[in-house]
């Protein structure tokens, strides 16, 4: 993920998720946080996402509307994984949902 | 930074800086980041941040409400900031303001 989410003019939601990493070398925490982001990408109501861990994670998901958080939020597969983090892969998180109100690009010679 | 931002409960407001950095070595551009956050921190209204840089910079402060956002924006070193930001430091970035409707922590253990 080297890009920017490309979104809508607002109003649109950001859910954004802040984590601390509970270090379990090979726990597939790798690979279900891709799936993961694969798999919200083909939700309904999705816009974009970016993502960026160092001390801490912040990825922030960007939806048409709070009922696609939702309906994402319930999707099994996602619901498993959420169920992983708290048993395994964080020792804490903060998961916010906000309704973007105003947003203002910069691109180098735009 | 390697603790998340303690935050009220909702509602509150949330700033999303998504950044593609123009790397420049030397160009002051680390040490300016942390005068702005050291600043940040002292402004009304301020509840905290959270930051994050991989292959894109996130950083996301919290807000009371939108006029203390709009005064920081105003503040003069942070308006110089913001200018070297676009004349030097970003090939990108999108700035997003929200209201933060709803709010969930998780903390191992507690």
């Amino acid at each position: 993920m080297d890009v920017l989410a490309t979104t809508p003019d607002p109003p649109y939601f950001a859910v954004i998720f802040s984590t601390v990493r509970n270090e379990q070398p090979g726990d597939q925490y790798d690979q279900t946080s891709v799936a993961m982001m694969n798999l919200a990408a083909q939700q309904p109501g999705f816009l974009g996402v970016e993502t960026a861990h160092a001390d801490i994670g912040i990825t922030v998901s960007y939806w048409t509307d709070e009922e696609s958080i939702a309906a994402w939020k319930r999707d099994a597969d996602h619901a498993f994984a959420q169920y992983e983090g708290r048993a395994r892969w964080y020792d804490a998180y903060e998961l916010r949902v906000a309704r973007v109100e105003r947003a203002h690009s910069f691109v180098r010679g735009a």
